[in-house]
């Protein structure tokens, strides 16, 4: 088991994304394209960022997470292509990251200490400056859409008798306005997948190990210390996009299982506003868009020049790959002999996005 | 019905709150105190304020109002006194006012669409910065001591197996580690008061003419401008307490039973990390602690003077009354003229805290 983080990045004039930590430049692919094939192009029509979270995870599935990165950025392509708007295009992004049974969001997410899965996910709209987000969500396959949902429904307005809809539910009430609200449930024994059912045997066992060990005569501090040596394992962390759409409006979104033998009833950072993603428009005071997810930051300007800094936890040694001529695909590994969870890898890029106007 | 809030603040060398907003200062009575009788008194212990909520409600309850601050403001002083931390003292003066049937938080909360009460709260301790919330919570009298125990068993450290406590639950799964940890569990009707079932019963009767007026067949805009004349009726507002104690730790907590028939599951800002309160000791940084809850803002500097901005929403014509030497309580109205919901009041006043050194 090794910490690992991957992310993708498709469309705009891309240009080989850089590192800022020193030395650890090996395995970059540079990609320079020429003015006459931008223009043979035709318009930009946006820039999708992915990412299939940050954690530990085994060296062998790199290539399953690339493809998930590979996946999610294209279908959000389409959208792109297709005209959506940015909030809609981070959506689709992100089903696909939570229908991939390799990542902890969706289907094959961490499961709870009563062995259930309860996900956590929300979405910010650039334009609008509106939120949607549920937390402890039971039977729903794919919880962006419900966080997507309760964005889109609130930008209605407000609700019969002058109430205010809801931008953020959580548990038994979240579920039940999901279903009223035509999204179909899951039953919840077919998001558990092979690997987190056999992930919470494992980390059973170890936690019956350890309260085993850990006597009522030991007190506190002796007792936590010896739980160190078995600690739980998690999976992958949080998955989240962020996108700029053709006119320039940006939003973001995040999804995850949370942590493994979490308590039931945990919400994490993915569900909480301000905390798990933040999208908003260039306008009035803000000279800048910004569009960030948990482990990712990206702040682009529609007019000029772009520069995203790419922000992981836990990573090892980057490399960069070409997917295709504006898709890469990337994980990111912390250098040998750092710690991962005491250790942290900044990476950046810049990528040019042509202005509207042009 | 009308817009106001109340509040209470008690203890520290207290000077008359004056007004930031002009031509509001009638009704402000001023508390002058000499050197030589803060001296006999002895050591300051600290600093407590408390707010009842902001939003609609009679004027025939302002004086159940100002009691309630009264009451909560002096067990939070008993506490005090007697040496507790302000992380402690806070959640003793949040328990009184979830325990007030007047309040919009524990007892007497207002009712969901189900007709369920469903509280949240969160708190924060500024000397470590641990944060303890709750959303959804039902069952359960006082939100806060669950949101504090949170926070509590969080500093102790991990748990067994090296997993990181929770810090925010929510719904069925916040009850039951509520009971757990030897919080005894409301049944739920209990929590219901007469005045609450009132207003559901209102606003139900609202909510069924509204949506019979708005047919199917008038369109979305058209619907929501007729509902607006028949909008459900919302109790008080969050409650919430900000402390200083004996050595100069701030800490804050915040209450609600959210909004009047919101959908089940809803979790609003009280519960949530960054938005119902927030406590910061001074130190590195800060050159200022901070202790602030929705609708209050307090950020007391503990070497010299104290300025305590006091803001409000939605609250008319303010007076200010001495209850006891060193105890305020106050009622905040808006102008008359001023429209609530579209008006915010501002207000301000310094009190002196004398420095442990001294």
């Amino acid at each position: 088991m090794e910490a690992a983080g991957s992310g993708s990045l498709g469309l705009g004039d891309t240009q080989p994304p850089g590192t800022a930590r020193p030395g650890a430049a090996e395995g970059v692919v540079p990609m320079k394209r020429n003015e006459k094939e931008v223009a043979k192009e035709g318009k930009s029509v946006g820039f999708v960022l992915v990412h299939a979270g940050a954690g530990y995870h085994s060296e062998s599935k790199a290539k399953e997470y690339k493809q998930v990165c590979k996946k999610a950025c294209q279908k959000a392509i389409e959208k792109l292509q297709a005209g959506a708007l940015a909030v809609d295009v981070v959506t689709a992004a992100l089903i696909e990251l939570e229908d991939s049974p390799f990542t902890n969001a969706g289907m094959g997410s961490n499961l709870n200490l009563s062995g259930d899965i309860e996900c956590d996910a929300s979405t910010m709209d650039g334009k609008s400056l509106n939120f949607g987000a549920v937390g402890a969500l039971r039977g729903i396959k794919n919880p962006i859409l419900v966080a997507n949902k309760l964005l889109s429904e609130a930008q209605k307005g407000k609700l019969s008798a002058g109430r205010i809809p809801p931008c953020f539910l959580v548990g038994e009430g979240a579920y039940k306005w999901a279903v009223d609200h035509g999204i179909v449930p899951c039953p919840p024994d077919i998001m558990a997948t092979k690997f987190s059912l056999s992930a919470f045997r494992k980390n059973r066992r170890k936690l019956e190990l350890a309260e085993k060990v850990e006597t009522e005569m030991i007190q506190t501090k002796k007792r936590r210390e010896v739980s160190e040596n078995t600690n739980v394992t998690t999976s992958l962390d949080t998955v989240g996009a962020v996108v700029v759409d053709h006119e320039g409006n940006v939003a973001a979104a995040v999804s995850s299982g949370g942590l493994a033998m979490k308590h039931p009833g945990r919400v994490g950072q993915a569900a909480v506003y301000g905390c798990g993603c933040w999208a908003e428009n260039t306008g009035g005071h803000n000279m800048y868009s910004t569009a960030v997810v948990e482990s990712t930051l990206y702040e682009p300007c529609w007019q000029g020049n772009v520069q995203w800094p790419y922000r992981q936890k836990m990573l090892t040694r980057p490399y960069w790959r070409l997917c295709k001529r504006s898709l890469f695909t990337h994980i990111s590994r912390l250098p040998p002999g750092a710690v991962a969870g005491q250790s942290l890898a900044i990476e950046g890029g810049v990528c040019r996005l042509r202005s509207p106007i042009n």
